[in-house]
C-alpha cells in the first residue's frame, strides 16, 4: 500500500535511524516505492547515501581506536567494534599489482588484514607476534577486497589475542588469516 | 711477513677475484697490512668497495630474475642464486614505522620477505599460496634488516616450493617465515 510523501519520508527517516546500514534497495522494498523515489526522498531529507552513512558511523567508532593512528590503517574501515570485530574495504589499484600479470601483491593484502587486526585491539600497544595467511584466490586490478576481522581467542594472562581475518571479493573467499597479537595491558 | 707493494696488490687482486664479498678487514688480516693500506691499494687498482662490488655481482644475477620486475623487489638484493637462495637488505625509515612507537610495521617486513621469496623462484609465474611469519623482536626506525631466503622444499609434481626467509638486525634474529610458492612450470 502506498503512503503519501510526507508519511513515507518520515518512515524512511525512522528506518535509517534504527539501521543506518540499510541499502536503498531494501528501503525501496520496505516502503514499496522505486529506488529512484528513495534517492529523491534522501536528497530532500539530506540523508547521505549508504556508503557515506557507513563512513560517518565508522568515523565515530574510529575515534576510539587506540593501537594505531587511523590513517595508518590500510584500507577504509567501514565498521569497527573494539575488542570484537572490524570490517574494511581495499580497492586494488595499479600500484598494488605485479606489472606482469595484474595480480595483487601479497603484502598489500597482508597490510589490509594486519592493520585491521591491530586496529581492533583496544590497547595503546598492539604488536603482531605471529601471522598465518592462506591465499585462496588471486585478487586482481580493480577488485574491491572486503576484509572481516574477528577476535577468536583471548588469553589475558599472556596478553595475547588471536584475530581471524577473512578477505572476500564479491563474496568469493580470497584469503584467510590469523594474527596472534600481543598487547600491553592485561584486560 | 710483509710483501712489497707490487706483490701485495697482485695478491689483493687475486683474492678479490676469487671472493668478491671479502671485507677490507679480512683483506687486511690476510695480507698483514692496515685497513688504510687496503683502501689505498683498492683505490690505485680501481677496485670498488665491498658494497659496490656486491651490487655489481647482484646486478648480473638480477638480470636473470623472471618472476617479477627487479624494481618490484622490496629492499635491495645483494645476492641471489635462482632456485636456491637470496639475500636482501631493507633500511627501516620513517614511513615504515608506527608513529606512536617507532616500531616497523609488519607489512613492510612481510613485503621484504615475500618479494625475496618470489624473486628466488626461477619461473615467470610465482604466486604465494601460504605464508607463516613469526615476529621475534620488533625492528625499529634506523634498523637495517638483512633477509636471507632459501628454498627448503621442492615438490615438482604439485609445482610448489617452500621458501624459508629469516630476518636479522645486526645478527639478531628478528623474524622467521616460510612461504609456500606456486609456480607455473613443472621443473
Amino acid at each position: 500500500m502506498r503512503r503519501n510523501k510526507k508519511d513515507r519520508q518520515k518512515k524512511l527517516k525512522d528506518i535509517i535511524e534504527v539501521n543506518p546500514f540499510i541499502t536503498d534497495e531494501d528501503l525501496s522494498n520496505q516502503l514499496s516505492v522505486s529506488i529512484q523515489t528513495i534517492r529523491l526522498d534522501r536528497l530532500e531529507l539530506s540523508i547521505p547515501e549508504l556508503r557515506e552513512r557507513i563512513k560517518n558511523v565508522a568515523t565515530q567508532q574510529l575515534e576510539d581506536v587506540k593501537s594505531l593512528r587511523v590513517d595508518e590503517i590500510i584500507g577504509e574501515v567501514i565498521d569497527i567494534q573494539l575488542n570484537d570485530s572490524a570490517i574494511s574495504i581495499f580497492d586494488v589499484k595499479q600500484e598494488h599489482v605485479f606489472s606482469r600479470n595484474g595480480i595483487a601483491r601479497g603484502h598489500h593484502l597482508f597490510a589490509q588484514a594486519n592493520s585491521l587486526a591491530v586496529a581492533v585491539i583496544n590497547d595503546d600497544l598492539a604488536l603482531t607476534a605471529k601471522s598465518n595467511l592462506v591465499f585462496l584466490k588471486p585478487a586482481k586490478l580493480g577488485d574491491r577486497i572486503v576484509a572481516k576481522a574477528k577476535i577468536i581467542e583471548d588469553e589475558p594472562e599472556t596478553r595475547r589475542k588471536t584475530v581471524e581475518v577473512n578477505g572476500f571479493v564479491e563474496n568469493e573467499h580470497i584469503f584467510e588469516g590469523t594474527f596472534e597479537m600481543y598487547h600491553r595491558s592485561q584486560q
